[in-house]
Protein backbone atom coordinates (compact mmCIF):
# COMPACT_ATOMS: atom_id res chain seq x y z
CA UNK A 1 0.00 0.00 0.00
CA UNK A 2 2.77 2.32 0.94
CA UNK A 3 4.68 1.41 -2.35
CA UNK A 4 1.49 2.22 -4.46
CA UNK A 5 0.69 5.61 -2.83
CA UNK A 6 4.40 6.94 -3.19
CA UNK A 7 4.12 5.51 -7.08
CA UNK A 8 1.08 7.61 -7.20
CA UNK A 9 2.52 10.88 -5.50
CA UNK A 10 5.51 10.35 -8.46
CA UNK A 11 3.43 10.07 -11.63
CA UNK A 12 1.42 12.48 -10.51
CA UNK A 13 4.50 14.79 -9.24
CA UNK A 14 6.14 14.03 -12.53
CA UNK A 15 3.15 14.85 -14.61
CA UNK A 16 2.70 18.14 -13.22
CA UNK A 17 6.29 18.80 -13.06
CA UNK A 18 6.42 18.18 -17.00
CA UNK A 19 3.35 20.64 -17.55
CA UNK A 20 4.17 23.16 -15.48
CA UNK A 21 7.34 23.41 -17.79
CA UNK A 22 4.81 24.03 -20.62
CA UNK A 23 8.30 23.87 -22.92
CA UNK A 24 7.00 26.21 -25.70
CA UNK A 25 8.29 25.35 -29.10
CA UNK A 26 11.41 27.39 -30.64
CA UNK A 27 9.94 28.97 -33.14
CA UNK A 28 7.19 30.53 -30.63
CA UNK A 29 10.31 31.96 -28.64
CA UNK A 30 12.11 33.32 -31.35
CA UNK A 31 8.87 34.93 -32.64
CA UNK A 32 8.06 36.34 -29.32
CA UNK A 33 11.55 37.69 -28.26
CA UNK A 34 11.25 39.75 -32.14
CA UNK A 35 7.74 41.11 -31.12
CA UNK A 36 8.07 41.92 -27.36
CA UNK A 37 11.32 43.41 -28.00
CA UNK A 38 10.62 47.40 -27.30
CA UNK A 39 13.19 50.15 -27.15
CA UNK A 40 14.72 50.71 -23.52
CA UNK A 41 16.01 54.43 -22.39
CA UNK A 42 15.71 54.19 -19.01
CA UNK A 43 17.81 51.42 -17.00
CA UNK A 44 19.03 50.72 -13.56
CA UNK A 45 22.56 51.35 -12.43
CA UNK A 46 23.35 47.76 -12.78
CA UNK A 47 26.18 46.76 -14.85
CA UNK A 48 25.92 44.34 -17.68
CA UNK A 49 27.92 41.13 -17.13
CA UNK A 50 30.51 40.69 -19.33
CA UNK A 51 29.66 37.07 -20.69
CA UNK A 52 26.11 39.08 -21.71
CA UNK A 53 28.42 41.82 -23.48
CA UNK A 54 30.21 38.41 -25.04
CA UNK A 55 26.70 36.82 -25.93
CA UNK A 56 25.75 39.84 -27.61
CA UNK A 57 28.69 40.22 -29.41
CA UNK A 58 28.53 36.73 -30.85
CA UNK A 59 25.05 37.44 -32.31
CA UNK A 60 26.09 40.68 -33.93
CA UNK A 61 28.78 39.01 -35.77
CA UNK A 62 26.51 36.17 -36.93
CA UNK A 63 24.54 38.34 -39.04
CA UNK A 64 24.46 38.29 -42.51
CA UNK A 65 27.49 40.30 -44.30
CA UNK A 66 27.64 41.24 -47.90
CA UNK A 67 30.02 39.33 -50.04
CA UNK A 68 31.02 38.03 -46.04
CA UNK A 69 33.29 40.64 -45.93
CA UNK A 70 31.89 41.59 -42.39
CA UNK A 71 32.85 45.18 -43.01
CA UNK A 72 32.25 45.86 -39.05
CA UNK A 73 33.46 47.32 -35.78
CA UNK A 74 31.91 46.91 -32.61
CA UNK A 75 33.30 49.79 -29.58
CA UNK A 76 32.30 48.31 -26.43
CA UNK A 77 31.93 51.54 -23.73
CA UNK A 78 31.76 51.43 -19.89
CA UNK A 79 33.85 54.32 -19.64
CA UNK A 80 31.21 56.88 -17.77
CA UNK A 81 32.72 59.77 -19.40
CA UNK A 82 32.51 58.25 -22.51
CA UNK A 83 29.81 57.32 -22.54
CA UNK A 84 28.22 60.83 -21.06
CA UNK A 85 30.15 62.10 -24.08
CA UNK A 86 28.39 59.99 -26.70
CA UNK A 87 24.88 59.37 -25.40
CA UNK A 88 21.97 61.45 -23.69
CA UNK A 89 20.53 58.87 -21.89
CA UNK A 90 22.19 57.12 -18.95
CA UNK A 91 23.58 53.64 -19.62
CA UNK A 92 25.68 51.49 -17.87
CA UNK A 93 27.02 50.08 -21.10
CA UNK A 94 27.00 51.03 -24.82
CA UNK A 95 27.92 49.28 -28.07
CA UNK A 96 28.98 51.20 -30.81
CA UNK A 97 28.60 49.29 -34.16
CA UNK A 98 30.83 50.69 -36.85
CA UNK A 99 30.97 50.29 -40.30
CA UNK A 100 34.32 49.48 -42.23
CA UNK A 101 34.43 51.05 -45.36
CA UNK A 102 37.81 49.57 -46.22
CA UNK A 103 36.31 46.40 -46.11
CA UNK A 104 32.87 47.15 -47.43
CA UNK A 105 32.64 49.86 -49.97
CA UNK A 106 29.47 50.72 -50.02
CA UNK A 107 27.56 47.69 -47.91
CA UNK A 108 28.97 48.41 -44.89
CA UNK A 109 25.54 50.22 -43.27
CA UNK A 110 23.79 46.92 -43.97
CA UNK A 111 26.75 44.82 -42.58
CA UNK A 112 26.65 47.14 -39.11
CA UNK A 113 22.81 47.40 -39.03
CA UNK A 114 22.01 43.52 -39.23
CA UNK A 115 24.63 42.85 -36.69
CA UNK A 116 22.91 45.67 -34.53
CA UNK A 117 19.48 44.23 -34.88
CA UNK A 118 20.85 40.78 -33.49
CA UNK A 119 22.08 42.82 -30.40
CA UNK A 120 19.21 44.30 -29.51
CA UNK A 121 17.30 40.92 -30.17
CA UNK A 122 19.72 39.73 -27.90
CA UNK A 123 19.59 41.76 -25.72
CA UNK A 124 15.78 41.08 -25.19
CA UNK A 125 16.68 37.43 -24.94
CA UNK A 126 19.30 38.03 -22.45
CA UNK A 127 16.74 40.12 -19.74
CA UNK A 128 18.45 43.46 -20.98
CA UNK A 129 17.24 46.43 -22.24
CA UNK A 130 18.45 48.21 -25.84
CA UNK A 131 17.67 51.65 -28.10
CA UNK A 132 19.87 51.86 -31.50
CA UNK A 133 20.60 55.64 -31.34
CA UNK A 134 21.49 56.90 -34.81
CA UNK A 135 24.95 58.20 -35.55
CA UNK A 136 25.31 58.24 -39.11
CA UNK A 137 24.98 59.97 -41.26
CA UNK A 138 25.08 62.65 -38.90
CA UNK A 139 28.17 64.62 -39.84
CA UNK A 140 28.49 66.45 -36.23
CA UNK A 141 27.47 63.14 -33.88
CA UNK A 142 29.80 60.63 -36.62
CA UNK A 143 32.76 63.59 -35.20
CA UNK A 144 31.67 63.74 -31.94
CA UNK A 145 31.64 59.68 -31.50
CA UNK A 146 34.97 59.24 -33.57
CA UNK A 147 37.03 61.46 -31.89
CA UNK A 148 35.43 60.05 -28.28
CA UNK A 149 36.22 56.52 -29.20
CA UNK A 150 39.35 57.82 -31.44
CA UNK A 151 38.00 55.72 -34.49
CA UNK A 152 40.50 55.75 -37.47
CA UNK A 153 39.18 57.65 -40.65
CA UNK A 154 38.02 54.04 -42.18
CA UNK A 155 35.61 53.13 -39.31
CA UNK A 156 32.13 55.40 -39.26
CA UNK A 157 29.94 54.85 -36.05
CA UNK A 158 26.39 54.08 -37.63
CA UNK A 159 24.64 54.21 -34.32
CA UNK A 160 25.39 53.54 -30.41
CA UNK A 161 22.85 50.91 -29.12
CA UNK A 162 22.67 51.83 -24.92
CA UNK A 163 22.06 48.78 -22.80
CA UNK A 164 21.20 47.99 -19.47
CA UNK A 165 18.62 46.57 -17.29
CA UNK A 166 15.39 48.20 -18.07
CA UNK A 167 14.29 50.01 -15.36
CA UNK A 168 10.50 50.00 -16.28
CA UNK A 169 8.77 47.84 -18.11
CA UNK A 170 8.80 49.29 -21.76
CA UNK A 171 5.98 49.72 -24.18
CA UNK A 172 5.87 47.59 -26.97
CA UNK A 173 4.65 49.38 -30.34
CA UNK A 174 2.18 47.74 -32.75
CA UNK A 175 3.62 48.72 -35.88
CA UNK A 176 1.95 46.18 -37.81
CA UNK A 177 0.43 47.72 -41.21
CA UNK A 178 -1.22 46.08 -43.89
CA UNK A 179 -1.18 49.05 -46.08
CA UNK A 180 2.80 48.68 -45.62
CA UNK A 181 2.67 45.39 -47.93
CA UNK A 182 1.89 44.91 -51.93
CA UNK A 183 1.49 41.95 -53.87
CA UNK A 184 3.53 41.37 -57.44
CA UNK A 185 3.44 44.74 -57.99
CA UNK A 186 3.05 47.89 -55.78
CA UNK A 187 -0.39 48.37 -54.51
CA UNK A 188 -1.08 44.72 -56.02
CA UNK A 189 -3.24 42.48 -53.75
CA UNK A 190 -3.04 39.45 -52.56
CA UNK B 1 0.88 -6.10 -7.86
CA UNK B 2 -1.31 -5.01 -11.34
CA UNK B 3 -1.67 -1.40 -9.87
CA UNK B 4 1.66 -0.92 -8.40
CA UNK B 5 3.13 -1.98 -11.80
CA UNK B 6 0.82 -0.05 -13.57
CA UNK B 7 2.20 3.05 -11.68
CA UNK B 8 5.68 2.26 -11.98
CA UNK B 9 4.99 2.15 -15.57
CA UNK B 10 3.32 5.09 -15.71
CA UNK B 11 6.10 7.20 -13.75
CA UNK B 12 8.27 6.08 -15.75
CA UNK B 13 6.32 6.98 -18.53
CA UNK B 14 5.99 10.44 -17.71
CA UNK B 15 9.60 10.90 -16.47
CA UNK B 16 11.27 9.55 -19.40
CA UNK B 17 8.69 11.44 -21.49
CA UNK B 18 9.37 14.75 -19.35
CA UNK B 19 12.72 14.31 -20.41
CA UNK B 20 12.93 13.92 -24.07
CA UNK B 21 11.27 17.14 -24.17
CA UNK B 22 14.00 18.60 -23.15
CA UNK B 23 12.90 22.23 -22.87
CA UNK B 24 15.56 24.75 -23.09
CA UNK B 25 14.91 27.88 -22.28
CA UNK B 26 13.30 30.70 -24.50
CA UNK B 27 17.07 32.77 -24.63
CA UNK B 28 18.55 29.73 -25.58
CA UNK B 29 16.15 29.15 -28.66
CA UNK B 30 16.79 32.68 -29.50
CA UNK B 31 20.47 32.31 -29.21
CA UNK B 32 20.51 29.38 -30.99
CA UNK B 33 18.10 30.65 -33.93
CA UNK B 34 20.66 33.46 -34.40
CA UNK B 35 23.70 31.58 -34.49
CA UNK B 36 22.66 28.53 -36.96
CA UNK B 37 20.99 30.99 -39.29
CA UNK B 38 22.76 30.61 -42.18
CA UNK B 39 22.11 32.10 -46.35
CA UNK B 40 20.21 29.65 -48.42
CA UNK B 41 20.31 30.51 -52.01
CA UNK B 42 19.09 26.73 -53.26
CA UNK B 43 15.49 25.21 -52.73
CA UNK B 44 13.04 22.85 -53.29
CA UNK B 45 9.98 23.84 -55.33
CA UNK B 46 7.53 24.05 -52.70
CA UNK B 47 5.07 27.04 -52.26
CA UNK B 48 5.82 29.28 -48.78
CA UNK B 49 2.77 28.75 -47.08
CA UNK B 50 0.91 32.24 -47.15
CA UNK B 51 0.56 32.14 -42.68
CA UNK B 52 4.24 31.99 -43.55
CA UNK B 53 4.61 34.75 -44.84
CA UNK B 54 2.24 36.79 -42.83
CA UNK B 55 4.46 35.62 -39.95
CA UNK B 56 7.98 36.95 -41.48
CA UNK B 57 6.22 40.45 -42.47
CA UNK B 58 4.50 40.79 -38.64
CA UNK B 59 8.61 39.88 -37.74
CA UNK B 60 9.70 42.57 -39.93
CA UNK B 61 7.21 45.19 -38.91
CA UNK B 62 8.67 44.59 -35.27
CA UNK B 63 11.79 46.16 -35.76
CA UNK B 64 12.73 49.48 -34.70
CA UNK B 65 12.75 52.33 -36.87
CA UNK B 66 13.90 55.79 -36.75
CA UNK B 67 11.87 58.13 -34.91
CA UNK B 68 8.66 55.45 -35.34
CA UNK B 69 8.83 56.95 -38.97
CA UNK B 70 8.23 53.22 -40.20
CA UNK B 71 10.00 54.49 -43.93
CA UNK B 72 9.19 51.19 -45.23
CA UNK B 73 7.15 48.76 -47.78
CA UNK B 74 7.35 45.24 -48.05
CA UNK B 75 6.71 43.44 -51.95
CA UNK B 76 5.43 39.62 -51.71
CA UNK B 77 6.42 38.45 -55.14
CA UNK B 78 5.66 35.27 -55.96
CA UNK B 79 4.94 35.27 -59.56
CA UNK B 80 7.47 33.69 -61.76
CA UNK B 81 8.40 36.11 -64.51
CA UNK B 82 8.80 38.57 -62.11
CA UNK B 83 10.89 36.55 -59.77
CA UNK B 84 13.22 35.71 -62.72
CA UNK B 85 13.41 39.16 -63.68
CA UNK B 86 14.46 40.28 -60.27
CA UNK B 87 16.85 37.37 -58.96
CA UNK B 88 19.66 35.34 -60.06
CA UNK B 89 18.41 31.60 -57.77
CA UNK B 90 15.78 30.45 -58.47
CA UNK B 91 12.99 30.06 -55.20
CA UNK B 92 9.43 30.34 -55.28
CA UNK B 93 9.21 33.52 -52.99
CA UNK B 94 10.87 36.85 -52.82
CA UNK B 95 10.30 39.53 -50.39
CA UNK B 96 11.99 42.78 -51.49
CA UNK B 97 12.32 45.91 -48.78
CA UNK B 98 11.86 49.13 -49.93
CA UNK B 99 12.91 51.97 -47.54
CA UNK B 100 10.33 55.06 -48.15
CA UNK B 101 12.39 58.25 -48.56
CA UNK B 102 8.77 60.34 -48.14
CA UNK B 103 8.50 58.98 -44.39
CA UNK B 104 12.31 58.43 -43.58
CA UNK B 105 14.27 61.10 -45.51
CA UNK B 106 18.08 59.72 -44.16
CA UNK B 107 16.98 56.96 -42.19
CA UNK B 108 15.00 54.59 -44.28
CA UNK B 109 18.26 52.19 -44.61
CA UNK B 110 18.61 51.56 -41.56
CA UNK B 111 14.83 50.94 -41.11
CA UNK B 112 14.54 48.28 -44.13
CA UNK B 113 17.59 46.39 -43.21
CA UNK B 114 16.50 45.96 -39.61
CA UNK B 115 13.53 44.78 -40.93
CA UNK B 116 14.98 42.41 -42.88
CA UNK B 117 17.16 40.70 -40.41
CA UNK B 118 13.52 40.14 -38.48
CA UNK B 119 12.54 38.56 -42.36
CA UNK B 120 15.88 36.15 -42.19
CA UNK B 121 15.58 35.02 -38.45
CA UNK B 122 11.73 34.30 -38.55
CA UNK B 123 12.61 32.54 -42.08
CA UNK B 124 14.81 30.00 -40.29
CA UNK B 125 12.80 29.58 -37.09
CA UNK B 126 10.27 28.59 -39.47
CA UNK B 127 12.38 25.94 -41.20
CA UNK B 128 12.40 28.16 -44.36
CA UNK B 129 16.18 29.03 -45.98
CA UNK B 130 16.68 33.04 -47.45
CA UNK B 131 19.29 35.23 -48.34
CA UNK B 132 19.42 39.20 -48.35
CA UNK B 133 20.35 39.83 -51.99
CA UNK B 134 21.53 43.70 -52.10
CA UNK B 135 19.75 46.28 -54.41
CA UNK B 136 20.83 49.34 -53.08
CA UNK B 137 22.95 51.08 -53.99
CA UNK B 138 23.68 49.70 -57.39
CA UNK B 139 21.61 52.20 -59.44
CA UNK B 140 20.92 49.40 -62.59
CA UNK B 141 19.26 46.71 -59.95
CA UNK B 142 17.48 49.17 -58.63
CA UNK B 143 16.11 50.67 -62.03
CA UNK B 144 15.59 46.92 -62.91
CA UNK B 145 13.17 45.82 -59.60
CA UNK B 146 11.60 49.72 -59.32
CA UNK B 147 10.28 48.53 -62.93
CA UNK B 148 9.37 45.20 -62.74
CA UNK B 149 7.36 45.72 -59.54
CA UNK B 150 6.24 48.91 -60.82
CA UNK B 151 7.44 51.14 -57.32
CA UNK B 152 6.94 54.63 -57.34
CA UNK B 153 10.29 57.04 -56.67
CA UNK B 154 10.04 57.57 -53.06
CA UNK B 155 10.34 53.71 -52.79
CA UNK B 156 13.70 52.56 -52.77
CA UNK B 157 14.63 48.61 -52.93
CA UNK B 158 17.51 48.03 -50.70
CA UNK B 159 17.14 44.65 -51.19
CA UNK B 160 15.37 40.90 -52.17
CA UNK B 161 15.43 38.57 -49.87
CA UNK B 162 14.70 35.26 -51.58
CA UNK B 163 13.18 32.73 -49.53
CA UNK B 164 12.35 28.70 -49.76
CA UNK B 165 12.23 25.80 -48.65
CA UNK B 166 16.17 24.73 -48.03
CA UNK B 167 16.99 21.94 -51.18
CA UNK B 168 20.12 21.37 -48.64
CA UNK B 169 21.56 21.89 -45.13
CA UNK B 170 23.31 25.19 -45.16
CA UNK B 171 26.89 25.84 -43.67
CA UNK B 172 26.77 27.88 -40.84
CA UNK B 173 29.71 30.52 -41.19
CA UNK B 174 31.59 30.94 -38.04
CA UNK B 175 32.34 34.80 -38.23
CA UNK B 176 33.18 35.39 -34.45
CA UNK B 177 36.51 37.33 -34.65
CA UNK B 178 37.51 39.60 -31.29
CA UNK B 179 39.61 41.59 -33.52
CA UNK B 180 36.58 43.53 -34.06
CA UNK B 181 36.19 44.23 -30.91
CA UNK B 182 37.33 47.10 -29.27
CA UNK B 183 37.11 48.91 -25.78
CA UNK B 184 36.08 52.17 -24.86
CA UNK B 185 38.85 53.91 -27.62
CA UNK B 186 39.37 51.91 -31.07
CA UNK B 187 42.25 48.66 -30.09
CA UNK B 188 41.68 49.33 -26.46
CA UNK B 189 41.83 45.66 -24.76
CA UNK B 190 39.20 44.56 -22.16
Amino acid sequence: MKTRSFLTVMALLAFFACNAQTPRSDKDAVLDNILTRASVRSFTSKAVEPEKVETMLRSGMAAPTAMNKQAWHFVVVTDKTKLKAIQQYESPLAIVVCGDTMKGKDLWIADASLASENILLTAHALGLGAVWTAVYPREETIQNVRKTLQLPDHLIPVNTIIIGYPAADPQVKDKWNPENISYNTYGGKK
